[in-house]
């Protein structure tokens, strides 16, 4: 299968492409390495070190597996670029994490919100215009976010909910609470979608993926220049990731509010299989397909716990304190989302477990002196936006 | 009340910054003549004519009632321009009509799609910043659309929907399947409002309106330079309106498809009533409320056969050609939407008569000689994008 992934270069991007080159298909990566940018404006980056570009990387697994994956750096938002890049490559499925990833980054400022926004919402409607006119049968895998839904008190369903109301029945698509500029970005992205599916005939599986947590994958153990980056930050960085890193350099775990906050959660391994299984079994012409793609659920406060108890066993004092809630957000609430789709189509999930919680303290211990901790409280609140940090080089009008 | 009118020198902004100056307020208003070039590249306009621009509109609006209307000519898709209009005039009201108003026009092709979504979206973005920033007691009141429902199977609530799934219930959002990629950027639009409002507690009335009839209001009739645009093309134009010119000059009415496409409708006046009473019972800070906005729903076959009366009353006979449907949509559907806020504020609807009708074919006989037939059957379809219509000098790479 060709194989064209979008935000190549990303946390998810990077070990999706050598998982896809690994089992034989045949894979082109795109990046602008936007999200490189954004950490070198801020001064944060990178636990694990990785590889300067793509090229060196995509040589470095050449080298070591003798397969290819060929790169484009590159902007989505150019249309030029986006067409020669379908017509040429023609691919069959298209996973698409190119997109600005950030919720905090999206409510910094003015500008930060407009450039999330402008990004997600036109180079994904560059892609889809690009699928229309030239691979009008491929498969859109669309990354999107739980975050779309947001906390609703009924039950979360994938993507469609049938509703009874007055005496009739719809198949209406699920109604979404977006949590950030960003989340709503991916409200508009799936808005988009599932219209050019019903009107072009497009075919398209969106994923509602849930926190990602995980520093290796099968791939990028075979060597330090395949390593995928690791962010702890609280721009980049994911709720239990940030969680280890506190805990291995004494800091305190530091809950959001209150910590009833309950999210779904997965580990970056399944991620990858998710995405394959979805490619494998492509949605039908016309169909808008949305899997919720996460393995468990954990409340905020269950996970601190967890890696209190996991440090404990590596000869760490982990200890937690609840800070303001820079986000506006319910802290306590119903929680139930579905995710049973992926399952039903082979997905085995790797659960989390002290052990794994372990393996990471071990890792994250290795690259301690690369933490940069200035970056790990939060400095954009949702309602009164960002605070400078220091080091930070932010550029004005990044906006467009 | 000092009311700010994006979009002010439209169909419907012109008419309601004079609505609201006679009623004693404080206006200003704003416009970028998007509407006015993207008429003179397709080599279309107005039936009625009108003058040439804000400023000698405003100006003649002072000769006659002595009342002032400032004006800025500019691109709300300018932030600058934005957080200085908003710093400087510090508006209590803002009616936003200030996006790219076509369903056709947003699917003609890629450049145009682009052209839409962004300039919708990132200038509504603007205005919620500006707002934030700098008058977060303001109340907006933005014009969405009917289209962003789709034709779901169940009644059309008012934005809000009880939902009760699985034994427990929630009020959520009333789910879109929006008509076009126009419709999209409306929808984006509505996302990104409900969020402001629930995370910065600005306030918001979404009016999500029919579709529009009527070339005057108690305004526009006082001097020939107060007329507003009567847009009667397959790309601006709205069916009844379009009906009309069609039975003047002698064209056949042309339903899309099998015309059973049901829709609600309301005459202009009732718009700057719905619009005044939105703005004068403001909704609460933080408060997402969302106004059906019409007064009467028919099938396109019903308004055909209304025009075809009416015009035989006035020595016309007119024929009915249904034609291919250019559009995406289902054309025999249920549909019952909800429209009782407005009427619970005190709105007195101008119901659809044949003797309204018939005032219309007059008016419009007065400049038949106006008429550019060349644009009145569709030239873009929702598969496969325009055909070019003799005159057109469509300029390329309008995308953004």
């Amino acid at each position: 299968m060709r194989v064209l992934v979008l935000g190549g270069d990303g946390y998810l991007g990077w070990p999706t492409a050598m998982h896809f080159s690994a089992g034989g298909h045949e894979v082109h990566v795109v990046d602008n390495y936007l999200r490189r940018k954004m950490h070198s404006e801020a001064g944060s980056g990178s636990l694990v070190p990785i590889a300067p570009d793509l090229p060196t990387r995509a040589r470095t697994w050449h080298d070591i597996t003798g397969k290819t994956i060929t790169v484009t750096e590159g902007d989505l938002i150019n249309w030029q670029l986006v067409k020669n890049l379908f017509r040429e490559f023609s691919p069959e499925a298209i996973i698409h994490y190119g997109e600005v990833p950030s919720a905090p980054y999206s409510m910094m400022d003015h500008d930060r919100a407009v450039l999330t926004q402008y990004n997600n919402v036109i180079s994904t409607l560059n892609v889809l215009w690009a699928m229309h006119s030239y691979v009008p049968r491929a498969h859109l895998v669309k990354l999107g976010t739980m975050g779309e839904y947001g906390t609703p008190n009924i039950d979360i369903e994938e993507g469609w909910i049938e509703i009874s109301h007055n005496g009739r029945s719809d198949r209406m698509l699920y109604p979404k609470m977006p949590a950030s500029l960003y989340h709503c970005s991916k409200v508009h992205d799936s808005t988009n979608i599932e219209f050019c599916c019903r009107v072009w005939g497009l075919r398209a599986t969106d994923l509602n993926q849930g926190v990602v947590y995980g520093i290796e994958t099968e791939q990028t153990r075979l060597a330090g220049g395949l390593a995928t980056r690791f962010d702890y930050d609280s721009v980049h960085g994911t709720a239990l990731n940030r969680f280890c890193v506190q805990a291995v350099i004494g800091h305190p775990l530091t809950p959001y509010g209150k910590g009833g906050q309950t999210r779904g959660f997965l580990n970056i391994v399944d991620t990858l299989r998710c995405v394959e299984l979805a490619s494998l079994k492509p949605s039908a012409p016309g169909e808008f397909r949305v899997f919720n793609q996460f393995t468990e659920q954990f409340s905020i406060n269950e996970l601190a716990e967890l890696v209190c108890r996991a440090a404990k066993d590596v000869g760490i004092e982990a200890t937690i304190r609840h800070v303001d809630n820079p986000r506006v957000e319910k802290e306590e609430h119903y929680y139930n989302a579905r995710h049973t789709k992926l399952l039903d189509l082979g997905l085995e999930p790797h659960l989390l477990s002290e052990t794994l919680v372990e393996h990471m303290l071990e890792t994250i211990q290795r690259h301690q002196n690369r933490v940069i901790a200035e970056h790990i409280m939060p400095s954009t609140t949702w309602r009164d936006g960002h605070q400078p940090v220091p080091g930070e080089q932010l550029i004005a009008g990044v906006g467009v």
